[in-house]
C-alpha cells in the first residue's frame, strides 16, 4: 500500500464483510398504486443489517425541533451496540408528536422481529431508525411494516442490494450517493462503505447526542449510513466519527436550512478480524483517514446534487481571530442570498462577499481583507481584493474562474490564525421553482 | 384633529416649510451618453436643503464594512446640526479606501460651495452625504460635481422637485417611495416628509453611531431621508428616530443581506414655529406617532418593492423567553430560503417554519409551539399547528390566506412574554434572475 493508506472499491454499505442490505418500495407517500419497485416506483424503504453485533456511533441534528427517529437513535446509540438500520423516505416522521415516537419504535420492533429467528433474538433497541420526507404527517405504518418484511426477505451482501438501499433513501436527490474504500490494518484487509442522501434543507450542524455543541453550525435533511468490518470499541468509533463529521457534513451548506432529521450512523462489526483499534495507533490513523475520505466524498456529493445547484464553491477562510469567527465569516458568505445568486451568474462579485463578511459576527477590518479565486487543486490564486483594495486583475480573468462549475474562494482576514472552510452551492431559479411547491398538490409540499 | 393625531398630505421632503429639493442626471454610472435627465435618463443625484440650520439625527448600517459616506455622516451627525443632504445612486462609494473618504468629503465641499453665497457661508460639515449602487468602484467626481451644481441651480420647494429627488436615489426600485404627514403641535401646524429607496441587500440593522447595538439585526441598501419643520433639539430628535427605526427599517428583510450603506437621516428646521419639543410632552408623542407612521409606511414600501418580491408577510412572534430570542426566532423564519420559497408558491408550509424556529438560537419546545395565519387586519387567525400538533383546519382554508399578496404569520412559543415582528418577503425566481447578473455586462454587477 506504500503511501496510499486506502483505495476505492466497488459497492457501498455491503462492501465490508458481514453486512447485507435491501431497498424496496412500500408506498410511504401513499400514492396508492400498491405496485412494487420492480414496477418502476421509486424505492422508499432501506434496510442495512450486520451479521454480528456491531459497535455503533452517530451524529444527529442540533435542531431543537427534531424528528422522532432522531430521538430514538440518539437514545440507542448511547448503548454503543446495534445490528440494523431501517430507513424510509417520503415521510420525515417529524412534528408528529407522541404518535411519531411510537411509530419510530414500532419500525425498530418490526425490523427486530423480522430479523430474529428462534435461535437468534434481536431486540428493538438493536435497530436504528431514520426517516426523511414530508414533515407533520403520520407514517403509514401498515405500508412500513409490509416494506420491512419484504426488505428482510431480500437481504443480500451484493453491490446491487446496497444500491437499492441507496436509492430507497433518496428524496429530491437526482442520483444515489455511494462509496466504499479498502485499507490495511496490520495483516488484515478492512473495508468501509457508505450511502447518503441530501438535496434540500442542507446545512447540517450535528453533534453526537443532538445537543448543541459550543461551536455549532446553524442550519439538511441529510442522512448517511456507514458500515465497516474494522473492529473498534464504541467510544473510539464515536471519536473517529465526530472528527470526520466536523470536517465533512458539518461543513456543507446548500440553502442554510438545518433539518429536523439529519442523521449519520456508523456500524463497525469487527469482521475484518483486526485487533480493536486504539485511538493513538497508526492503524487508527489509517481508519480515520479512510473515514475522512469517505465522509468528505459523500458530503461533496450532497452539495453537487443539491436542489437546483449549478456551481460548487469551496469557501476557504483564513486569518480569523478565533475558530468561531472563522466559521461565522465563512458561513455568512456561503449563505448570503446575494453572494449565492452572483455565483449562479458566474460573477466574481467581491463587493457582496465583503459585505457579507462585514455583517457576520466575525471581527474584521475592511482594509486588511483579501479575496481571491482559484480553480480546484490549483495553487494559482487570482486576488480581486488585497488589503481591502481592488487589484488590477482583469474582470474577465476572474470570470474565467468563477464561470467554472467548481471553484475555490479564498478569503484572508489577517486578524489571527484561525481557519474554516465551507462547501457551498449557488442559488438558482431551479431551487426556487422546486421549493415553491404546488398548492394544488399537497404531496409536493414538505420537508 | 380629534383622535387623529396626523393626516397624510401631498409631497414628501419639501412638504415641511423651509425645505427645497432637486434631482438630476449626471451620469454616475458613466453610461457616457452625457444627456440630461430631461432626455429620458434616470436621475442619479439628489439634493435636499433646509433654508435654516436644522437639528439632525441619523441611523447607519452596523456592517463592519461600511461605505465612505456612512463614515462621513456618522461623524457629522454627532455635531447635531446640518443644512443639506446630497445623495447619488449608481455607485455606493463602498470598499473604495482612502479615495472614497476623500470623495465623500469632496461631495460635501462641492455642495457647501454651491449653496454658499457671499452673505451666507455653509460649511462642508453641514452637508450630509449618501451613496448607493455598485461597490468597489471610485466615484466619477467630475460628473458628481456637475450634478451638484445643476441640482443646486434647480432647488425648489415643489412636490415635483421632491419627486425628482426620490427618483434620483432609486437603484433597482421599480417605483419612487415618498410620504408626507401633517400634525398639530399646540397652535402650530407642523409637517414631516420623507423619501426612501430599497430593493435588494435588505435587512438593515442600524444604530445611531453605526456601532453594533446589543440587540442587533443581522443583515439592505436602504436609504431614507426625512425632513420636518417641527422644532426639536438634536438629542430629542435622535431619541425619536431611534424609536422609529427600531420599529420600521430594522424590522424589514428582503434577502437577509445587510448593506454597507444603510442610512436614515432626519432634519428638523423648526420652521413650524412650535416651542422645542421635550421628550415626555404630549406634543412629542404626536411627533413620535407621525414619525413612526411615516417610517413604517416607507419601510413597508421597501419590502413591497423588493427585488422580485411577490408576497409581503408579517411574521408576528409571540411568547419568546427574551426579546433577543423573539428577534432571532422571527428572523430565522423570515430569512429561511425554504420558508421564503414556500411563500412564493402560496404554500402554508408550517413544517419548514417549525424547522427554522428549531435551528434559531431562540429557546423553544416543539410541543408548545403554535403557528397560524390571518389576512392583514383580520382577527380571524387560522392555526395550522397548536401546541406542536397539526389542527384539523383544512389545507385549502390555509391556502386561501397564504395565496393572498399579503398575509400575517402568527407564531407563539409559549416560553415567556417577549415579542418581535418582522416585515418579510418571499424568494422568487425573479430575485435570482435579477441578482445573478450578466458577466458580459460588468455594469450589471454590484451592490
Amino acid at each position: 500500500m506504500k503511501n496510499i493508506s486506502f483505495k476505492s472499491v466497488e459497492g457501498s454499505v455491503t462492501a465490508p464483510q458481514g453486512f447485507q442490505a435491501a431497498g424496496v418500495f412500500c408506498d410511504i407517500k401513499r400514492l396508492g398504486t400498491g405496485k412494487g419497485s420492480d414496477k418502476g416506483q421509486k424505492r422508499d424503504l432501506a434496510l442495512i443489517v450486520s451479521d454480528a453485533p456491531a459497535a455503533v456511533a452517530g451524529a444527529f441534528t442540533t435542531n431543537q425541533v427534531c424528528a422522532a427517529p432522531v430521538k430514538w437513535c440518539a437514545a440507542q446509540v448511547k448503548r454503543g451496540r446495534a445490528r440494523a438500520v431501517v430507513v424510509n423516505s417520503g415521510n420525515a416522521n417529524a412534528c408528529t408528536g407522541r404518535q411519531g415516537l411510537r411509530d419510530a419504535e414500532a419500525m425498530a420492533e418490526y425490523t427486530a422481529a423480522a430479523l430474529s429467528s428462534s435461535a437468534h433474538k434481536i431486540a428493538a433497541g438493536d435497530v436504528l431508525v431514520a426517516s426523511t420526507g414530508r414533515i407533520g404527517v403520520a407514517l403509514p405504518m401498515a405500508n412500513v411494516k409490509k416494506g420491512i418484511l419484504q426488505a428482510a426477505g431480500l437481504l443480500q451482501a451484493s453491490p446491487d442490494n446496497a444500491h437499492h438501499a441507496a436509492e430507497a433513501i433518496m428524496t429530491s436527490d437526482t442520483r444515489s450517493k455511494e462509496i466504499a474504500v479498502e485499507f490495511q490494518l496490520g495483516d488484515k484487509i478492512a473495508r468501509l462503505g457508505g450511502i447518503c442522501k441530501g438535496a434540500g434543507m442542507i446545512q447540517p450542524g450535528m453533534s453526537p447526542t443532538g445537543q448543541r455543541p459550543a461551536l455549532r453550525s446553524l442550519h439538511a435533511t441529510m442522512l448517511c449510513f456507514l458500515t465497516t468490518d474494522a473492529a473498534l470499541d464504541p467510544k473510539t468509533l464515536q471519536a473517529a466519527l465526530n472528527e470526520s463529521v466536523a470536517k465533512s457534513f458539518n461543513r456543507i451548506t446548500v440553502d442554510g436550512d438545518m433539518s429536523t432529521n439529519d442523521t449519520v450512523l456508523l456500524l463497525a462489526n469487527g469482521r475484518a478480524g483486526n485487533g480493536a483499534l486504539t485511538s493513538r495507533s497508526r492503524q487508527f490513523a489509517v481508519f480515520q483517514s479512510a473515514l475522512d475520505y469517505a465522509t468528505l466524498q459523500l458530503a461533496k456529493k450532497i452539495v453537487l446534487d443539491g436542489e437546483g445547484v449549478s456551481r460548487f464553491v469551496t469557501v476557504r477562510l483564513h486569518g480569523a481571530k478565533t475558530p468561531s469567527d472563522a466559521d461565522a465569516a465563512a458561513r455568512a458568505v456561503a449563505n448570503s442570498a446575494l453572494v449565492k445568486t452572483s455565483w449562479c451568474g458566474g460573477d466574481p462579485n467581491w463587493g457582496r462577499i465583503l459585505c457579507a463578511l462585514g455583517y457576520s459576527s466575525a471581527a474584521l477590518v475592511e482594509a486588511k481583507t483579501d479575496i481571491g479565486y482559484s480553480l480546484p487543486g490549483s495553487q494559482d490564486i487570482l486576488y480581486s481584493l488585497k488589503w481591502g483594495r481592488p487589484t488590477d486583475i482583469p474582470f474577465k480573468a476572474l470570470c474565467r474562474i468563477t464561470a467554472a462549475p467548481e471553484f475555490d474562494l479564498h478569503i484572508h482576514l489577517h486578524q489571527g490564525n484561525a481557519r474554516a472552510w465551507i462547501y457551498a452551492a449557488d442559488l438558482t431559479e431551479a431551487y426556487v421553482d422546486f421549493n415553491k411547491g404546488d398548492v394544488n398538490d399537497p404531496s409536493s409540499l414538505g420537508g
